[in-house]
């Protein structure tokens, strides 16, 4: 871990260039748009060390599996995130020295995101090998206004001579994944063609056949005056571009545009690719780059209107909560609902597969609350549509009946290949079941659950009906041979999580089952004789609710994270050496697995996803109980802690938690950063703030707030969208104060009070004092 | 699974040429001297499907382990069996045609394995493309009298023909392994010389530095006397040879004999190998093939005189079961204390490594029984002299104390990468334990303990002290985080087996130690200071079996082989459709783990070993409850069900029982004999027999039989060594009949009355009835 980054509100900054951190800079200074993305790479050539990443969401590899010791059920590819045509390449030489920072003497240097208008740029002088000292602008962004389209300005001016530069944009297909399992390039070319207008490349994979095609144009600009240039047309395997040779003269700036459309099959038929690439990339450029560079702006102030968080009086955390917000935006806006957010987003390859459980169980949340309704629904569409998937997952896994969903996927297949974790997660099923619910608690939009909802709800309870086990001697259903949330267990009985959600998906299911017949019996006999839903399979599942077991220790008060937790050693995390910290690199796995450290909330997982249903007693004598064990080796522990912590008054504890994943990427705390920014559990980060601090709930139509101010900060606040209004929610050292920033009306209530805020209005309250004066505007 | 051999008592018959079949019979007619082995290629060129391979015993290859995901802890290496210089190599052209049985039209085909001499030998006739039909006799043998020599005698006589023969016998060291993990070869050639005398080839492996060089030379005879033939000398990359041409005459035999000499870098300097090939050579030429073979033939006879089984009435047991000890005692001779059984001996490459705790289950009573003592010795002093690797692999897995041995291994580093078996089957600790118990029983050898034994029980109960756990809200300690040997578990808490063993392994300990004090006080305190040993360790040894906790069943009156096995479903496999099984080809990981079918025994294996421990009610209820749920999907499984139920009198259950293995290989049951034969699980057919039918123990020095007939078979009998004595145990249809064909007298017990054998005497007894005339010679 290594703190090189500027602090600042706004953005993220580096000052010097240090080859040391270039992938890291890379990962953290990537640029998306929901629809593709980029890792920092810069746009000239580069010898140093340097992870290339240019991503098409959607567009995969199914590589195939590459495992010690094959097992029965295996899934047979591995689904990877693809590297795909660099469109950003600008070589440039001076003189014919071509400029690569890493063979230059780097003067100076300075890498900026900014992240209120979505741009990266990047301004240096470098000193030739020959002596000649240039100095670079460059300012590029994918438009979030138009999501085929990215824009870069590159501006070079000479400092100490006058003289030829060479500039060669080009598009290059002759890229590969560095996690390939068999060193193998997953591009071939299709077509390529470079006129006077544009040079367009397309590439398909040799897999799955997902064409992209990309088109670019570029202008060079001198004393404001477009050039007239003479090109040269470069065609070569997979690559097309052009060369231009430029008079520079010192002290006066040359300026190269360079536009780039990225189509894909995915969006076009084959046939049109190269036509819509062409159409969109002459829109774009005869908007020019100021024009895009406002739409830009703009399309970024509309998301920070709806999704900001202010941190009064600590620069470190404001930067931090606004990376975590700004990368999530980047990743996913939900426009197409064939796409989910991936680990790494546009930041890395690493992992592969675009979807985890992380979707509903961490980032569901923030969507839900930072964006139209409409948004998180198309994360659910998602799944909807991977039903049929996940029934074939079920059966090639032996079930007769029922669903499960993958563990990691792309396209609803299981994609990944460790059984610890593609076999016996299964308690993915249960936060699939839960994202349903949560985003009708939340939106009220009851009609999902008619037209969707409930055949995912159907097929996953079909899924639990089959996996549990019915143990006669005792007369009780158990689940036998699972992995927890907490990945530190292996192959254990009776998961307190895993039985739980089971339980509960099948209690949800029978009630919104019961609730659709009564309130619609002519779709509820339509939905029933569609999913041949026998009365005897509800009946079970009631069976199963009614004698499901749970490991409890009744002397403790607490719910065992599952059978046999106790005979574990139980000393707690701070009576280790920390030499032995983190257990991931210091102990070997068969003692890990046998310890009773916990890498990610387990029974604490369920006690707040079924917080309502667990009173402060409960939670606290669990909590204080797993707390102590927990070594929070996954980015995705400490939010869910914090959050608890916060409910149970443990101020202290839930900003130590907080703290534990705010920065992670900004400073490299897990020494992994280069491989990618670690997105889903930024969306952990954010639940730490709205739901630990602000204590954002949402029951029977009304969203709850219980904030507090950690103390660290003067004030912090924060947005949420809610039933249609858009409230400002802002924590100060001694009041909170809620506005309504729409014009639609909203029922709140801050520390258990009720409030009908109007539209435009707001509500004062003193810090957990609701019989404080409120004013309501 | 298809049964084409013939069947005979002393031969493996293979009637016909079946390409579908031969890489099945280059397994199962694989020939080996313990020193060296190969799979029975052809020794003429073969485009069929054939997987090549010749091994050199103690020479292997660390090949970089590949994984899908690493975890800590993992071996960095795989140690592969090497494919090691073909050195039987004659290519056979007639007039400018290769003889190639793949592209010719076989009129006739015979291969037999001869076991009562060594040797294999294949006959056949063949018309060649151009119709040219000639007849092949061919028979080698690696010799069992002079360990490094090769020999081979290939006959050629044209049948309708004379013409020119051209002869290219060589040694091609550009081989490879069929399961490099990197497709790498693992050869590099150091050294080649053709002269007019030999042709010799040194390889080196590119890890280690091992060297292998083999020396070869040939005589060409026609009508019985010896050609002077015109020598084209062949020297290629790792390759050398010679060619000649002969002319042969229609229907006269030109015969071909190659001499090989193979020596290695584990006997002899780098520099002395050449000349130590040579000489080796030039002994074994000047002796010629009838004095060689006549060698061979003697010494055959003499292992068949320590450990032949005579089954009467059935040919096709009696061919199973001399195959069964052939191949043991090809694979291992016990004169080189530095090797070991691999689970394939000679006869494939599959699975790598030499040593898995196979030696100490199930091979060491087969050479304790059938050989002299000094043979089973040099297997527990291969470990003795790992067992500073084995320390060192506790310490790699975080203990700070004790040894804990590999489960697979070439030279004392653990070799196996698969967690589950690699970190927690530490069961195997145990049976290595065990099997010094079981050689200081059977042989009466105290000293061993002394001298090298109580220093391997000492670390090894160090390791079960610091691997236990204990519990101090129950008072008890336990073992958690385990897979026993049923490896249809993972990570199990208290697997029976694993508890008991490890207590045995402490108890067995402080009784050595304490009978060491007595005996010999001053070299107890000489071995006390070299251990370290303190007083505080044996206390807690003493403690730990005192309150081990032992997973039980009281009303069932069973140990149970883990926490929570009766949560299982517990349907008995004969009510699972036929469909399920193998479980391994059927289901899924998963779901093999949650169920409670078993791949091999566990507790079962545990009331084998402590077998004078445990009553026969205890034993018949165990038995009763998990023979019903055992699917014997490994080979090392119905042995030690086969001797319980001898035991428990369930004949039809044992003879059952013993059929699974006894024709494994020779009727491909698996389908997987191409890989190899399963070389460990043949003791375990040895054990059905002996320990099984023979009802052979050993208690208190005196040798304990209690045989039945199985009924289908009219007699059977077998040979057992015993303190210095070799007895033949004849078991009829009325009587048993026990003769010392030693001069050695020898207490023994049938039927549980005890006899004073004589030299050359012997005792008749009623079968089961130990009160019929008993006549002593």
């Amino acid at each position: 871990m290594k703190q090189y980054l500027t602090l600042d509100p706004w953005n993220i900054i580096e000052e010097q260039y240090d080859p040391q951190q270039q992938e890291i800079s890379e990962s953290v200074f990537s640029i998306g748009n929901g629809y593709m993305g980029q890792r920092a790479n810069f746009e000239e050539a580069y010898s140093g060390p340097s992870l290339q990443g240019s991503y098409m969401a959607g567009v995969y590899y199914p590589d195939k599996t590459r495992v010690g010791w094959w097992k029965n059920g295996y899934p047979e590819y591995f689904a990877k995130v693809l590297n795909s045509t660099n469109w950003i390449g600008i070589c440039i030489s001076v003189n014919g020295t071509e400029l690569d920072l890493a063979a230059c003497q780097v003067k100076s240097f300075r890498r900026v995101l900014n992240m209120k208008e979505g741009t990266l740029s990047r301004s240096f002088t470098a000193a030739l090998p020959d002596g000649k000292e240039i100095r670079v602008e460059a300012v590029r962004f994918v438009s979030l206004a138009r999501h085929e389209i990215g824009a870069i300005r590159y501006a070079v001016t000479p400092l100490n001579f006058s003289g030829t530069l060479t500039v060669t944009p080009y598009l290059d297909g002759d890229v590969q994944n560095k996690d390939s399992n068999y060193d193998e390039k997953f591009w071939v070319e299709v077509h390529k063609e470079v006129t006077a207008d544009n040079a367009a490349l397309t590439v398909r994979t040799k897999k799955l056949d997902f064409h992209v095609t990309s088109v670019m144009t570029f202008e060079i600009h001198q004393n404001g005056a477009k050039l007239a240039l003479e090109l040269e047309q470069i065609e070569q395997e997979k690559y097309a571009g052009y060369r231009v040779q430029v008079e520079a003269k010192q002290d006066e700036e040359t300026v190269i545009y360079k536009y780039v459309a990225n189509v894909t099959s995915r969006d076009y038929g084959y046939a049109q690719l190269l036509d819509a690439g062409r159409s969109a990339l002459q829109e774009a450029a005869a908007a020019g780059f100021g024009q895009l560079y406002e739409e830009q702006v703009q399309a970024w102030a509309a998301k920070w209107r709806e999704s900001d968080i202010v941190i009064e009086g600590d620069v470190a955390a404001q930067q931090a909560i606004r990376f975590s917000i700004f990368q999530l935006n980047q990743t996913y806006t939900g426009e197409d609902d064939r796409l989910n957010i991936g680990p790494k987003g546009f930041t890395g390859e690493k992992y592969g597969g675009s979807t985890y459980w992380d979707t509903e169980a961490y980032c569901l949340p923030f969507y839900l609350s930072t964006a139209d309704a409409t948004i998180a629904r198309n994360l659910l569409i998602y799944r909807y549509k991977h039903l049929e998937k996940a029934r074939e997952n079920a059966r090639k896994l032996g079930f007769v009946k029922g669903a499960l969903y993958p563990m990691v996927t792309m396209n609803g297949e299981e994609c990944h290949n460790e059984w610890e974790i593609t076999f016996e997660e299964i308690h993915r099923n249960g936060a699939i079941a839960y994202a349903i619910y949560n985003y009708v608690n939340y939106t009220g939009d009851d009609s999902y659950l008619a037209q969707y909802g409930v055949e995912v709800l159907v097929e996953i309870s079909r899924f639990w009906e089959e996996r549990v086990n019915y143990v006669p001697a005792k007369d009780q259903y158990m689940i036998l041979g699972v992995t927890g949330p907490n990945e530190y267990e292996n192959n254990v009985n009776n998961n307190w999580y895993t039985n739980r959600i089971a339980c509960w998906t099948m209690e949800y299911a029978l009630q919104v089952l019961s609730d659709l017949q009564a309130s619609d019996p002519a779709h509820y006999e339509e939905l029933v004789a569609k999913l041949a839903l026998a009365p005897e399979e509800t009946a079970k599942w009631g069976d199963i609710l009614a004698k499901m077991y749970y490991p409890v220790d009744a002397e403790r008060g607490i719910f065992l994270q599952q059978d046999g937790f106790l005979d574990k050693d139980l000393t707690p995390v701070k009576d280790l050496a920390p030499s032995n910290l983190p257990l991931n690199q210091n102990w070997s796995w068969d003692r890990i697995l046998r310890s009773a450290y916990i890498k990610q909330a387990d029974v604490l997982q369920g006690l707040f996803f079924l917080g309502d249903r667990y009173d402060l007693d409960t939670k606290k004598r669990n909590f204080d109980f797993y707390e102590p064990l927990t070594v929070h080796e996954s980015s995705l522990s400490p939010c869910v802690h914090s959050i608890i912590a916060c409910e149970l008054g443990y101020r202290e504890k839930a900003y130590e938690m907080y703290l534990r994943t705010s920065r992670l990427d900004l400073d490299n705390y897990n020494n992994d950063t280069e491989d990618g920014c670690h997105i889903t559990s930024m969306a952990g980060t954010w639940m730490s703030v709205v739901h630990g601090f602000g204590g954002l709930r949402v029951k029977d139509g009304v969203l709850h707030l219980n904030p507090f101010n950690p103390g660290h900060w003067s004030a912090f606040s924060f947005k949420v969208m809610f039933r249609g209004a858009r409230l400002q929610v802002t924590v100060g050292e001694q009041d909170v104060t809620v506005t309504n920033e729409t014009e639609t009306p909203v029922s709140i209530s801050v520390y258990g009070r009720g409030y009908q805020l109007g539209g435009l209005g707001h509500v004062q309250v003193g810090i957990g004092n609701p019989s404080s004066s409120a004013i309501v505007g």
